[in-house]
């Protein structure tokens, strides 16, 4: 059984009625609602109770992680997002989606700013498989279509991703990674640019089924503390 | 002085009229007036020409060597290629470009089929700028606008590059990954995807300016035989 | 069921009594006979068999290959090598052993000479976890301790690795990227060091546990032939 | 004229004998001493002026920062820490000596703990040129050997170097990723191993070289703020 937690800011849902109207529960609740299945179970917290839903034993006891926050990134308290870099350093997988590229967190594990250009003009976006042998890729085909995404473009200051599996174009001719792979530690990391609050991505089946492979691709395998001790002779054993 | 050397195959151009309206000379030629300068010598081989001027003298001789070719690829002996492959590894940089991704030295140096999926519409291309500050991409700004390209799309079977510096977007949607840097041996790689025959790509000022930054980053700082010596004793010089 | 197919050029064994004596039914019989289990099965072939015993059909079969030589790199037939390399690139996994560094199939697949130096000076080694939580370094700990082993050295002139797992130095102070990760293709590739005809490397348990975990990491879970289609529509489905 | 600024703490040289006789005037002389020259133009800093001294405004005029850090990283301001990564992000190179792996700005650049294992037991040390075309390495030869260093081992927890250049072997058996090269945003990093307060590291030529390469290697040649604009339409320039 893997384990996820679902962070999602969960305040656009509240006061904006377009993004009630798509996600009238929440995004966290579409995403736990579309994953949960018998090998996945989900918890899932929110601006509000993330000091409790995002404690160290919740984070200790998390298999992947998966992150949505836009307008709220700052009201995550430092010491939960460097928690979440420190899990992840140990072996937790992280799943940051769309406007997450902003998320404290997701700067903190790659050194950089992360920014890109973006437009919000419904755009149409074709996110292609440019690995299609990759895991995270699994029953995707070419392209995934979706009709409205808010569109992002590069420059998207990043590290150069260890594994690049998707990248997308929007109808007004931009381009973007979309779909990045890192470790970090022991813990793997997944950026997935598609999910913008107001279209309903999250609601598309192969969008739901790349965010089910990144679970499964993400899982960790082996997980502890990572040490920097002094070793008293060489060979000795830790 | 760099010493460029540019290899074309120069069969379209002489075959058909669409082609020989926009590079009446050649595509070489079109590349050695763009390139040549008074940091640039150039020098040119074609199909017809290979075996000579493509000598092993010519290539140790060759800081940079520029790859053009299409239908023609069978056509280029396997020593030539291998030569080629060889010379690269011991630091001779190489730009390929276009359908070069087809060529037989480029496919030995990447160890993959180098497919892709591609389409001959006459679709716009923007080449959008991934990495501002490689210098591959200095003065390009965020993208080059091509009235037309032959498409190229996804998936593109190279290794993940080491640097990825720009990403085609096509008006039917296709994405590619336009510019990627790769070192093999002592020996730096560019692919640029941009050149299809019947386009008067070439002379695109900023293509231009991609093809002349790429030499100045691939021309050799050292050059070696890679070799495989029995030492005598752990610390021996070589 | 994992299918393994072993080529192993058994050269060594039938002509060199020091080494008969470490591996009198060949290093194929002594590493069949250590990782067949209830989950993989193991196939071999060797330089005199190796038209019917690597042939297209058995590769097609074979989920990892696992592959030794040395002394007779050069009786391997090119179309074996491409037709390895080919496969890998659809697929199959590949685990190439200490010399195999220098055989047909690793080279085609690394566009690199892959050379390093080398000493015969039955130097002991210890092969150190440079990423403890990559799944081949699972159960090994912090190193792996050799009696003896052949010191490989740097520079190994190898395209860097996508993942470096292992680490190895040598009494005598050279050092040598020993756990080396590729993807070409759809293929996973890992390169290790150890494993000299001389010595009894293959009957270390430490040895053994890292190509295990190699077979399972390089299992393939995705198997196609990369394609170049030319398509009608942007967005046609392939 | 590259501008140089080196950032010792310069708690050790002060307070303990062993270390004063080898560096009588801090380290940060002994490396400005050695680099200065017709080409490079030197400044230092030191923990008790580190506000003045690495103010934003030095920051910004200087194209390659190099740092050592040990015993006093915590007194680091945290303000300095973060201008330090969103300079290197803007442009400017970095370089970090030794002990540094766990100095503030590294850690907040590499996004991992950069923890290793170490024992101060005086080995010899052995530093492989495992890129001998790298120009970090230029003028090498095979290694460098240093009498007496501290010993770092692996695992080191880094993200996985964009370009390993050295891998150091300890007489005691460690090894350990002695040389590694990063870009993050505009800013090339440099990792270099050797280096501890009570050996002459600084002293040895060969180190010398190798750290005036880095400082070559990772000058900017491109210098901007990253940013997020929302863009107005597809092709806007910025």
């Amino acid at each position: 059984m893997i384990k996820v937690t679902i962070f999602n800011e969960f305040v656009h849902e509240k006061k904006e009625e377009s993004v009630k109207k798509v996600y009238p529960e929440g995004i966290h609740i579409a995403l736990k609602n579309a994953l949960q299945s018998d090998d996945i179970t989900v918890r899932t917290a929110t601006t509000e109770t993330i000091k409790e839903d995002l404690s160290a034993e919740v984070l200790a006891d998390t298999d992947v992680l998966i992150w949505w926050g836009h307008m709220a990134h700052e009201s995550v308290p430092d010491e939960v997002a460097t928690a979440v870099m420190r899990e992840v350093q140990k072996g937790m997988g992280a799943i940051f989606l769309h406007s997450a590229h902003h998320s404290k967190p997701f700067k903190l594990l790659m050194g950089t700013p992360c920014n890109l250009t973006w437009r919000e003009d419904g755009d149409s976006e074709l996110v292609w498989v440019c690995n299609p042998s990759h895991p995270i890729a699994e029953g995707i085909g070419r392209f995934i279509h979706l009709e409205h995404e808010e569109t992002y473009g590069e420059p998207f200051s990043i590290p150069e991703p260890d594994e690049l599996v998707f990248i997308g174009s929007f109808s007004g001719g931009e381009v973007m990674r979309a779909g990045c792979c890192y470790k970090r530690g022991n813990g793997k990391i997944f950026y997935f640019q598609p999910g913008h609050e107001t279209f309903p991505t999250f609601k598309d089946e192969k969008i739901i089924k790349v965010i089910k492979n990144a679970v499964y691709w993400a899982k960790p395998t082996y997980r502890a503390e990572l040490i920097c001790p002094q070793v008293k002779k060489p060979l000795e054993d830790l």
